[in-house]
């Protein structure tokens, strides 16, 4: 099955590139709302089902143990763009367990964010493993881990007694099955497995109404998709799509992306969520597939409308800030 | 028409993601030798066409009134990656024309290579139209103007006199025309134009092979091929596709890349020119179909051919280092 053309991208009056995908919509007892495309197709979720890997950290009592709020919460789900903020929150929240970014195993980049990056250049500093844009997730783990006195060296491999945990709640939020055969491994070091698209809109159905889970998991999810609602800066950073999308409505839009041009979302008020895959990998393609999916979805509200739908078509600027072109989106989600 | 996957993006045992595309093959004298997908399709050449752009700059005796040598040629074609020999060669051209870079209109960028960035910004500085990886091509129209005594204010504007003559080459090497309803405006603020995708391949084609030109175009372009092929790190920079394909066989290959996925190409030994468009705009997938069409091409080669092959499935590792995919051909190009 050929996924159809969702996104065009256009310079001048002509179609200069086009960005395919697959949308699934789902209500928690499995109802779709809404299928484009192939949603039955295994998708590596990547970052986007972060708030769901972080159950365990609640679930353990380990957040709660070392005093995190809103904020711990929202890092801990975060593909953050590496500015001092989050840097520093992740680095407070292991000091709580009595660890340091040493401890960290998810590998070191530069801040995704271009002036955070200029500045520690200019400062004479490097990048660290806190300015990795899954420390928060890692720094959760590590909590999770040390309160439970498990043994935290090497808790990024499969097997892991941390990711043994994060597998079954992945299983258990989207009734999938996750196995060796659709494992891969993440740009952090976890593993990730590749699951039927639509699986995590069912899953993000479910936490986001807590409807088909445990009554101590529906609360952990609820908590943590507050938290990211709450603190959307610290879910990602300056100038990035989730922020916009989330601050269009605040508590009422939860959105996380991942990497490959994956979107998980959820929307409380209709008690949906949402999963998608641009094919080509893209998150500028990915982004705009989701604003014009909320859209759709929150069209009753005209004002919010109005504000995904800007969304949904950001212009695009050449290097002197010319207004060149455009993104859109186009065939089911025009 | 829907064009094939070209390109599959794997992580583990899955395919994470997939690149669709179309390419073209011709000989100088029309013949298509192969053709993948919608060729007729209008396409934006973007920079992939710099070594046509440049085709003014040496006819017009610019280049050698000023002293240029094969270097300032290659320059004139690049889309350079900001490193400081880029910039301090561009900085020459335009000091033997009497200007300085505030002559510039391409606008300003951090250099696109994150070393050279990381440099710039330790060292206290700040980028400059110089940086901008278009710099070399525009130096190129800025010394043709002052050769020619031509006002060179505004010479980025369709209309302006040096745009007029990069409109005549790329019309006249093409075959295609290039009207106002497919003009759009490039990341540099000059004029680019969608034509049939098929178009770049046959300009190639006589690009490298001088036929169908008059004579002294098809010395300017030869002379123009020569130079990149002679400089590929001044055409691209430190760990760029366009040099390892044009360092993989010297002097046998010609690449150029283009933003949103083109790539132009040319072989001299057979002939014939290549142009190919990556769908989603992707560079990474448009990089492995330029080096799996070469590999095609140029089989005879066992050594060449293997080392293309190479080129054409690089791996992907994750932020530790670790291999967690590759990049390979599929489809027709598989």
């Amino acid at each position: 099955m050929t996924n159809p053309v969702l996104v065009e991208v256009t310079r001048g009056n002509v179609v200069e590139s086009a960005h395919r995908g697959a949308v699934a919509v789902y209500e928690a007892d499995g109802k779709p709302l809404l299928e484009i495309g192939d949603t039955a197709r295994p998708v590596f979720p990547r970052s986007a089902v972060k708030a769901i890997q972080a159950l365990p950290f609640v679930e353990s009592g380990a957040a709660d143990a070392y005093g995190f709020g809103e904020k711990e919460l929202a890092l801990s789900c975060a593909s953050h763009s590496g500015e001092p903020e989050h840097v520093e929150l992740a680095r407070s929240m292991l000091a709580k367990a009595g660890l340091d970014e040493t401890a960290l195993e998810c590998g070191t980049h530069w801040p995704s964010n271009h002036e955070a990056t200029i500045a520690l250049a200019r400062s004479g500093g490097s990048p660290g493993a806190l300015h990795n844009n899954c420390s928060g997730k890692h720094s959760g783990f590590l909590c999770t881990c040390r309160h439970l006195g498990i043994d935290h060296r090497g808790y990024v491999a499969a097997g892991h007694p941390e990711q043994e945990m994060v597998r079954e709640a992945m299983e258990s939020v989207t009734g999938a099955v996750h196995d060796a055969e659709h494992r891969g491994t993440d740009g952090c070091s976890i593993p990730t497995y590749a699951v039927p698209l639509r699986s995590y809109a069912l899953g993000f159905a479910r936490m986001v109404t807590g409807k088909g889970l445990p009554p101590e998991r529906a609360k952990a999810a609820q908590r943590l998709l507050k938290a990211c609602m709450a603190e959307p800066f610290l879910v990602a950073g300056t100038d990035r799509a989730d922020v916009a999308l989330m601050q269009a409505a605040p508590g009422r839009i939860f959105v996380k992306t991942g990497a490959e041009g994956v979107y998980c979302a959820a929307v409380p008020e209709l008690g949906v969520g949402i999963s998608l895959k641009c094919d080509d990998g893209a998150s500028r393609g990915a982004e705009v597939m989701v604003a014009a999916v909320l859209s759709k979805l929150l069209k009753t509200d005209g004002t919010l409308a109005a504000k995904l739908t800007e969304l949904a078509n950001p212009a695009l600027e050449n290097r002197k800030g010319l207004k060149v072109g455009a993104l859109r989106p186009a065939g089911a989600l025009a």
